[in-house]
């Protein structure tokens, strides 16, 4: 455990992911574009770098968390990148949800450089990332992954290699796929129950006991009866990830009619200024389109 | 435990509800269209009437278990139906899965007959109904509910009294819509992953372990990695209870485009004469729509 760790991003996932790390004993070298992120860092011992590359100098293995493709793409191969300080057979992990296509692409530039990439990305919001109990989506080489696998440990609790480069950002792809046709679910259903004059608890409740029992019929039901959308996970990192997953769909020639239906939900969201709420707030458009939402 | 229960319908799901019953000790008066559907219930004791009038004769309590609204309206309203022989202070139960509006119309009916109607639809199929573990969602008012729950307990396990007369329908219509778009987005994530060039078995064992988590995932994910669609719950099922959603959302003016898009690939199912499958081969139609069910 000589080794130091590196991370960069230290926003709301990032943040307690690396203090978990330090938690459970490592040293850390870390890179934020702000100052205010750094500083809880500091203060439990953290090493602060100037540059990407400089966190790349000193880490053999290192993690970035954050926000989107391009944000990733700046931090791996911008200017003071962390391409410019990698070592030989480094490991960058990236644990941000972005491109697949553009993960491959950064791997492969990586890898000509001399190291390995994993794309790493988790689900669990931020409430996983502070209980270390994410599940996290792993693509990329298995010596790499094997090599990485304790540190995933501290951060999570289901760790999937999924496959080969891109698989962790395919598989979390599917994840909001799926995690988004689910909520678009369970509030046309809610929406059905009090439409029809029927209490949507006692549907939601029903339905937990048979085969449409989910996670998300039980907590976003949840939040859509108490009309609390206090998040969980954002509708504005949900879109996000919708954008990526429609934008994979379009390169790669393939239909995915629901997850398109879905993301139109999220879309109303933001163009309402909801972004800061859940993303089963879905069911509030839902019901304001019927207004359902005045009582 | 002396009177007699009456049962009308006696098919896939009605035949192993009875016979529960039967096994439970209750003495039970059978009405069916078919000959071969009656046989098995007479072996084993139950009584055969040649109406559903002279089941409704015989039993204060009785239960009806057909396909379709037009259906269970013929059993109770039509030429020697229920409403010709029903005893003062009965219930009638239907365990039918048919339109919420024209199951009020009909409890209207029998209340001024004199009697009392329960809408009591299920979910499990015909596993869960050999194995007495149905989920029973039922409407109707709680007087006639209490006086049928033993009834309920031989037949399922989760049994919730929704609310007054169609609460029932209208919460399996809630199921339905929920059912339908979850394997719908289970098909689609699996429809990407394997596009992508990743192991569906690989995304769904990863899913499984976070917030897309949902016994759909599990077991219709299972049967689409598998392509395996025996069922379980048929196309021709699903697709005739997204036709009662779709009317029903009609009537109420209301939006519930999930359910009206996973409604067309049941209808794409039907059109290929695959009514038969489990409504899960929803995903053979979306990978057929991409070339992907050659392999």
């Amino acid at each position: 455990m000589t080794d130091t760790i590196g991370f960069i991003g230290l926003g709301i996932m990032g943040r307690p992911m690396a203090l978990n790390l330090i938690k459970a004993g490592y040293r850390l070298a870390v890179h934020a574009r702000r100052e205010a992120s750094l500083q809880p860092l500091l203060e439990v011992g953290a090493e602060p770098c100037s540059s990407p590359a400089e966190v790349a100098r000193r880490a053999p293995i290192l993690f970035t968390m954050v926000s989107d493709t391009p944000d990733v793409e700046q931090v791996i191969l911008g200017e003071q990148g962390v391409i410019e300080g990698v070592q030989t057979d480094a490991v960058v992990v990236d644990m941000s949800t972005i491109s697949p296509s553009a993960t491959r692409a950064m791997a492969e530039r990586l890898h000509a450089a001399g190291a390995e990439m994993l794309d790493a990305p988790v689900s669990g919001g931020d409430i996983g990332a502070a209980a270390g109990s994410l599940s996290i989506m792993v693509g990329g080489p298995t010596a790499a992954f094997e090599r990485v696998r304790p540190l995933f440990q501290v951060m999570g609790e289901n760790i999937v290699h999924v496959g080969d480069h891109g698989a962790g950002q395919v598989c979390k792809a599917c994840n909001q796929v799926l995690v988004a046709q689910t909520i678009a679910g369970v509030s046309e259903a809610m929406l059905l129950a009090k439409a029809s004059g029927v209490d949507p608890a006692k549907v939601r409740e029903a339905l937990l006991g048979g085969f449409a029992n989910s996670r998300i019929l039980e907590v976003h039901g949840r939040r859509m009866l108490e009309d609390d959308y206090a998040p969980g996970f954002t509708a504005r990192l949900h879109q996000k990830d919708m954008r990526i997953v429609l934008e994979a769909a379009h390169e790669l020639g393939l239909a995915l009619p629901g997850a398109a239906q879905a993301a139109q939900w999220l879309n109303a969201l933001l163009g309402q200024g909801l972004g800061d709420l859940d993303s089963a707030a879905i069911h509030r458009m839902q019901a304001r389109l019927h207004g359902q939402d005045g009582d």
